[in-house]
C-alpha cells in the first residue's frame, strides 16, 4: 500500500482540508477587516481572528497529526509526485507549528501588536528612541523563535524565520545573487541616469480624475489581463492587496483623484497575485501542495504582470488609448514613449514602497544585512539608525533626512516580520526571469501585449507556475520553467534592455 | 461558594465566548455572501460555514461541555440573575445541541439544501407536485427532529421546533392570541377596507428615484434612528437582512428606482433590529444570556421602528420633508395625509411579505395551523396546496389563483424552517404593546417622532429591552416592560387608532 492511499494519508488530506478552509475563512475577515470593516468592529475582529487562528493551530498541532504523520510517512515513499510532496509539506507544517512553545507564540503576539502601535507614533515623530524597547523586546523574541525553530527544520535561525515565507530559499542562496546586482547596480545606475538626464522631462496627464472612472477603468484593465470577476472583487483599502480565496479573490487599491497611476498600477499589481491564486490547481485544493509556493513565487506573479508585462512598450501603446478614452487629454501625453518616461523613471530615493524597479533591490539589500545582524546578535537595535543609514550611503550614496524616511519606514520589523524582505526581490527577479523564458516560448507575446491581451503570457504561467502550485521548491519551480535555477543576470538583462537600450 | 464564581462556570464562560465568536465569523461571511460574495465563491463559502458550524458544535458538545455544566450547577443556585440565567441557557443550548444524532443533522443538511434547490424551480413554474417528494422528506426529518428534541427539552415536539427560534413560547401561549385576532380581524377588516374606498387614492412620487440618492437618504435616516456608522454598514441584497455583530453590524436593502418606498421601510425595518444587536449589554458579550431575547423579540425591535414609529403620522410629517428634499415634486405628494393613504394601506393580497401590518397575521395564523399540522402527521404534504387555499379563504376570503403565490411563496418550510412564523406576529404585537408603554413612559415621544427623533423610543427600549438580553424568557421581558405577558389588545388598539379613528 503507497501512502497516498493510506488511510492515515486520507486522514491527514481530511484535517489539512479542514484547517485551510479555517484559513480561508480568516483571509476573508482579514480582506474585510481592511476594505469594509467600520472602525468600530476592529476589537471584535481581533478575537474573531485569534480564535480562528487558535483553532487552525489546535486541528494542525493535536497529536492525531503526529500520529498519522508518522503512519503515513512509514508506509514508504508515495509514486504520485503530487502526494509524495503533499506529504512532505503536511510534515513540514506540522514542524513549524509545534516547533514554538505556546507561551512564546502568545508573547510574540503581544509584543509585536504593542510594539506596531509605538511604531505608528515613532515614524509619525521620527523618533527611532521612542520604539527602540519595543523593537528590542521584539528581537528578543525572533531571535528566540528562530534558535527554537532552527533545529526543528535543520536550518540556520536566520533560515527558519525566510523559510516561513518562501520556503527552501535561505541566506546562501541569496546573498550571492545580491552581490551580484549591487556589483552591476553601481555601474549600471550612473549610466540610466546621465541617460535620463539627456531625454526631455515627461509630461503629466492632467486631473482630478474622478475616482469611480479610474475604478471602472481598472476594473476593465484587471479583466483584460485575465481576471474573471465572477470569482473575484475589486475594492478599496489604504493599502492594496489580494486577498480572498482561490475561488473568490479579492484585490483592492486605492485612489488618487490627481494621478491615477498609482491605482491602476496597483491593480495590474494584484491582478499579477489574483491570477497565481485562479490558477492554483483546483485537484489539489486545500492541500499544501496546492498552495502558491511562497511569498517570492508570489511577487514573481504580481510583477511579471505589472513591471515585466504592463510596463512594457508593447502593453503602454495599448494602455495609452485606454487612458485617453478615459480621461480624455492631449495625445503626446498618452505616447507610449511619454508614458514610459513617465512611469519607468529611475531615482534614488529613501522610500522603499515609491522605488523604481531598478532601485527597489538596493532597498531589499540594505534590509537583508540588517535584519540577517539583528537575529545573529551582531547588530543591537540602539546601533539600527546609524547602520541603516550608513547602509544606504554605500548603497545609493544618499542620506535619510531623518529616521522616518530610513529605519522607521516599513511595518515589517516593528510587527515581528524578519527574514520577508528578499521575497519582494527575488520575485522581481523570478519575474524577468520567467518573463524571458516565456518570450522564447511564446513568440507571440508582445504582439499580444500591444493589443491589451496578457493571454500568451498568462496561459504559458498558468502550466509553468499557477498549475504547479507547491509541488515544487523556489528554485526546482524556476528550473522546470525556465531551464535554470534563479539567476540575476535575466533581470539585469532586463533593466539593460528596458533603461539603457 | 456560588456557581457564578465557580471554576467550572468560569471554564464555562471562556468556552461559550469561543463558541459565539466562532458564530460571529460565521455572521459575519453569511453577510458578505449575500451582500459582497461574487458568484463563484459560492461552493468554498458553503464549505467554510460548513466547518464554522461544525466547529462551533464540537465546542458544545465535547464532554468537557457537560462536565463543567453539571459541576457548576451542583454548585446550587446564583445569587447574581445574569450569571443564573447565563448557566441556565448554557444548559438549554448544550441541551438542543446534543438532542440530535449527528447523522439526523447531517441528513436535514442534505435534504434542506436539496428541497429547496427544487423549490425554486417548482415556486418558479408554480408547480407544488414537483417539490412535494422533496418536501415531505424534509417534514419526516423535521418530524424526527422534533421526536427527538421535544422529550430532552421537556416539550411537545412542535414547541420544541418553536423554542429554537423563540425560547420559551409554545403553541399554548400562541393559538389563544391568535384566535382573538383572528376574531378582531373579521369585523374590523371589512370597517377599514370600507373607510379606505371612502378616502381620495394617494398620490404616488414619481421617479425614477437613482439608487445612489436613496441610499443617502437611507444612511441618513438610520443615523437619525440612532445607527452609528462606526459600528455598522449599509450595503445592498436581493433580500434586506441585519446580520454582523454587536459592535459591527451590517444592514442592507435593495433599490427600486421607481419606488424609493420599500428601501426606506426596509433600511427603517433593519435599523430596529441593529439598534437591538448594537444595545446588548457589553458585559455580558458573547455569553447565551447576552444575546438578543429571541426571534420574536428581535421582531418586535424591528417592526417597532418602522412600523410603530417611522409610519406614525409624526414621524411621516418630518419624512415627508426629508423625501421632498431628496427627491423634489409637489408638496401633496409629501403631505402626511397623503403619505399615510401611500404606505399604510390596507388590503387583502396573496403574498405575506407584500401584505399591510393589518392581514398580515392572517397569513401568519394560516402558516401556524398547517405547519402544526404537518408536524403532527395530520396533513399530509400531499394535501398542502389545498389546506392552504381553504385556509386562506376562510381567512381573507381569498383564493390564491396558483401555488406560487400560495403555498410555494416563502422558502421557510422548503429549508426545513418549522416554527419561525409565528415570530412574525409575535413580534407585531409585542411592538405595539411596548410603543403603548413607552408612550405612557416618555410624553415627549411623538413630538421628538415629528422633528424625526426617535430618542425617546429607542431610550426607553434599550433600558427595558435591548439591555436585558436574554435574561428574561419572551413574556417576562414583555412584563417587565410592560406590566403584562403578551397581549393582542395593543394590537388591535393601535390598528383601531390608525385605521380606524
Amino acid at each position: 500500500m503507497s501512502a497516498g492511499r493510506h488511510p492515515a494519508y486520507e486522514r491527514l488530506t481530511r484535517r489539512f482540508a479542514r484547517i485551510a478552509t479555517v484559513n480561508e475563512t480568516a483571509s476573508m475577515l482579514g480582506w474585510d477587516s481592511a476594505a469594509m470593516m467600520p472602525s468600530g468592529g476592529a476589537a471584535a475582529r481581533a478575537d474573531q481572528l485569534a480564535v480562528l487562528a487558535g483553532l487552525a493551530h489546535g486541528l494542525l498541532a493535536e497529536p492525531g497529526t503526529a500520529d498519522d504523520l508518522a503512519e503515513a510517512e512509514a508506509a514508504g515513499a508515495d509514486p504520485d509526485p503530487w502526494r509524495a510532496a503533499n506529504l512532505h509539506l503536511m510534515r513540514h507544517a506540522h514542524t513549524r507549528a509545534t516547533a514554538l512553545p505556546a507561551e512564546l507564540v502568545e508573547a510574540q503576539a503581544r509584543a509585536n501588536a504593542g510594539c506596531e502601535i509605538v511604531w505608528r507614533e515613532a515614524r509619525r515623530r521620527a523618533e527611532f528612541a521612542l520604539v527602540a524597547p519595543a523593537l528590542g523586546e521584539v528581537v528578543r523574541l525572533v531571535r528566540e523563535a528562530a534558535a527554537a525553530l532552527g533545529p526543528a527544520l535543520g536550518l540556520s535561525p536566520y533560515d527558519a524565520l525566510m523559510d516561513g515565507y518562501q520556503r527552501g530559499i535561505g541566506a546562501a542562496d541569496v546573498a550571492p545573487v545580491f552581490a551580484e546586482y549591487e556589483r552591476f547596480l553601481r555601474t549600471a545606475l550612473p549610466r540610466v541616469e546621465a541617460r535620463q538626464q539627456a531625454q526631455p522631462a515627461p509630461r503629466r496627464p492632467e486631473g482630478p480624475f474622478p475616482a469611480a472612472v479610474q475604478e471602472a477603468l481598472c476594473r476593465r484593465l484587471a479583466e483584460a489581463a485575465g481576471l474573471d470577476f465572477a470569482h473575484a472583487r475589486l475594492d478599496r483599502s489604504a493599502h492594496p492587496f489580494c486577498g480572498g480565496t482561490p475561488t473568490d479573490v479579492r484585490i483592492t487599491t486605492r485612489y488618487d483623484e490627481a494621478d491615477f497611476a498609482q491605482a491602476i498600477f496597483g491593480v495590474l499589481h494584484e491582478t499579477g497575485h489574483a491570477l497565481y491564486e485562479r490558477g492554483l490547481p483546483e485537484a489539489h485544493a486545500r492541500q499544501p501542495v496546492g498552495e502558491a509556493a511562497g511569498m517570492a513565487a508570489h511577487e514573481s506573479q504580481s510583477l511579471i504582470v505589472e513591471m515585466q508585462a504592463c510596463r512594457s512598450d508593447a502593453y503602454l501603446a495599448w494602455l495609452g488609448g485606454q487612458l485617453r478614452d478615459a480621461f480624455g487629454g492631449a495625445p503626446e501625453i498618452y505616447a507610449t514613449g511619454n508614458l514610459g518616461r513617465l512611469w519607468r523613471h529611475v531615482s534614488r530615493g529613501f522610500v522603499r514602497v515609491e522605488a523604481d524597479e531598478m532601485t527597489y533591490p538596493a532597498h531589499v539589500i540594505l534590509r537583508f544585512g540588517l535584519e540577517q545582524a539583528m537575529v545573529g546578535g551582531t547588530l543591537a537595535v540602539a546601533d539600527l539608525p546609524a547602520a541603516w543609514n550608513e547602509g544606504m550611503r554605500g548603497l545609493l550614496d544618499i542620506a535619510p533626512p531623518d529616521d522616518a524616511r530610513g529605519c522607521l519606514q516599513d511595518i515589517h520589523w516593528y510587527d515581528g516580520g524578519f527574514g520577508y524582505f528578499p521575497s519582494y526581490t527575488l520575485g522581481a527577479m523570478a519575474a524577468a526571469q520567467l518573463m524571458a523564458a516565456a518570450r522564447r516560448d511564446e513568440p507571440g507575446l508582445d504582439a499580444a501585449l500591444a493589443e491589451g491581451d496578457l493571454s500568451p503570457l498568462t496561459g504559458w504561467l498558468r502550466a509553468r507556475v499557477h498549475g504547479m502550485a507547491s509541488l515544487l521548491g523556489f528554485n526546482d519551480l524556476l528550473r522546470a520553467a525556465t531551464g535554470k535555477p534563479l539567476d540575476p543576470r535575466d533581470f539585469e538583462a532586463h533593466l539593460t534592455a528596458r533603461y539603457l537600450a
